[in-house]
């Protein structure tokens, strides 16, 4: 079981704050509008129960200090976040405008980025109290805000893999054969759940056919001796993701299929290889797609090689063709090349990896073979 | 246990759709941008997994066919909806703009309502399309959209509240004294789902003193004998909404805590004599508030009378002073006045009840006298 992690202070929220602060000046913004969801989670550790249509905003402009609106109701759970003392509180109440509110902290004609899950509501609100301004998704102004994690979030991303591996350590040991992918499903859930994750996201489990479909999550097909089957599964642990995959057979693969699982193995081996400071996020995705175009399977790997993970299980960076945004030391992203063949079988094999000064490190570390299952 | 409820056709949805374009021309909109979640699911049935950065939009044009924009991905999704047949599914795939094809939909000088709760990524990237436009949010523009319900939205809300009668009558069996609220919150929310509910959004338990705050939920206090207790529980059956309270004593209570019983029980009923098509739906909230002012206990009733609900379980209209909104047929709201007596404890009585040509018809019908419990 992954150790007890040392909780988040003050400070490093108040130091994300800053980099995002600066991180906006230097993208010629003159601040970030944040709503409840991952954005907030990660700025101040505030996660209001759900997103409302009282209007709570945290506002940071470059150059002053963060200020969290947030309805009166709520201000006391606000106040209890560990990244609130590094706000200012501005609470308001029913009957008052909280946008004239939001906008007297605003330049008139600045450029600001809004959270993209913010609701239309709020948006709405904030544009008809400051309609000289302009605004702007904050995925597209500042798609690698929360990319690089602080050493404390790099910890909470070890654990939630450590939890993810031992995972994948107990469910080798149930029987696959005879039952259904929904049954296996579940057990990932229920370990994933004793291994300390608090929220599942995902559970796929694609036996035989099914494993050919990447969309594939777990269904009522039963699992037959002879099948491969691709495991997915991942959720949220201390408030941070794991996300992993490895492909098992039930029973000895035939050479086929051995083969094939060799050349994922050595394409994710590969785009492991490719990480390191400064080199684009695309070499990732090139390296792993390299080696099974090489093989003649070009054709059937058919999606990106990995997605970032932090608060949520899936955010920016993306290892995409296209992507030229350089690494940085504390990004963390899959890397998960896979085959598909139609009617057949698919292989995937998955690990969450962050970036280090000297390349990359994985936080998943189980045995990249594929295993035999019963 | 309600009975089976028959499926909602496709003429259900499209008549819903109907209607909403209807009020949206008698508006002044040039149409209604509809997101996943209440709003799109009232008006197709169509309730994605999740919002995500992948845009999902109905498109509801005065004169014009209903336009489902959807993800490739998520197409056959959206095409089980039962409402789906009677939208034009227009799908989109990664790498192309959702928004040019919205745009392409829409009036270039129009004024558009959009959801609530649509992600500002998205009216973002509507906004950009189409510049010219002007958009407003759909409860500013349309607060009533779902606010009238049909006949088998109707049965859905009466069977939900059916279910939350009947939790009621098994809570009076359990023992309250010597437990702690949560204990009884968490049978509340057994017995909600044992009677249907797939959801459940709240158990408010408050015992003693904590019942003076409306905004308690349910805590680690140990309820004791002589205890008045604010029940207030209510979720999701088949879709739609349930919300009753009742406020039990724990042992006899004293004629002081009687009587304030009783002037909340007459409020309520005042309240509910209001319910009457054309009639503004302040006039509710007058009443109950008038029999609680005429015993002297005014300010301590600090919330508005009631709200509205159907697939959401708080919505409009308001049963609230400035509700100029006349009631009709199809309506469905909470009768809920109280009083809260701060450091001793609070009495809050609450039924849904829709407006029927005749007046009020009540979806909630247990003993509206105060039970006594051990």
């Amino acid at each position: 079981m992954p150790a007890t992690l040392a909780p988040f202070t003050t400070d490093d929220y108040r130091a994300r704050m800053d980099r995002a602060a600066g991180a906006a000046a230097d993208a010629g913004l003159a601040g970030v509008l944040i709503a409840p969801g991952p954005d907030l989670a990660h700025l101040t550790g505030y996660r209001p129960p759900a997103a409302t249509e009282r209007l709570t905003l945290l506002v940071l402009v470059p150059g002053a200090d963060p200020v969290l609106v947030v309805p009166k109701l709520e201000a006391p759970d606000a106040e209890r976040a560990v990244g609130a003392p590094a706000t200012t509180l501005l609470d308001w109440t029913d009957g008052t405008d909280p946008y004239a509110l939001t906008a007297r902290l605003l330049e008139p004609s600045g450029r600001f980025a809004v959270s993209d899950n913010a609701w239309a509501l709020h948006l709405l609100g904030v544009q008809r109290a400051l309609p000289t301004a302009s605004y702007i998704s904050l995925t597209g102004a500042l798609p690698m805000l929360r990319a690089v994690k602080d050493e404390p979030e790099l910890a909470r991303l070890a654990a939630a893999g450590e939890a993810a591996d031992a995972t994948y350590g107990e469910i080798l040991k149930v029987p696959f054969a005879g039952r259904a992918e929904t049954e296996i499903a579940d057990d990932l859930a229920a370990l994933l759940r004793r291994f300390g994750h608090s929220q599942v996201d995902f559970t796929v489990v694609g036996s035989g056919p099914n494993g050919a479909n990447p969309h594939h999550e777990a269904g009522d097909r039963t699992i037959e001796r002879g099948d491969m089957v691709v495991l997915d599964f991942g959720g949220l642990r201390d408030g941070y993701g794991s996300d992993t995959s490895r492909t098992v057979h039930v029973g000895e693969p035939s050479p086929a299929e051995q083969h094939i699982h060799d050349v994922v193995r050595e394409a994710q081996q590969a785009g492991f290889d490719a990480v390191r400071p400064g080199v684009a996020c695309q070499e990732v995705d090139r390296a792993a797609r390299e080696i099974i175009e090489e093989a003649g399977y070009g054709d059937l790997f058919i999606h990106r090689t990995g997605h970032g993970i932090g608060v949520t299980t899936h955010e920016p960076p993306y290892m995409i063709e296209g992507e030229e945004q350089p690494m940085v030391p504390g990004m963390c992203f899959s890397v998960e090349p896979g085959i598909y063949l139609p009617g057949r079988f698919g292989v995937r094999i998955e690990d969450i990896v962050t970036v280090t000064p000297d390349g990359g490190r994985r936080f998943n570390n189980t045995d990249r073979e594929m295993a035999v299952v019963e």
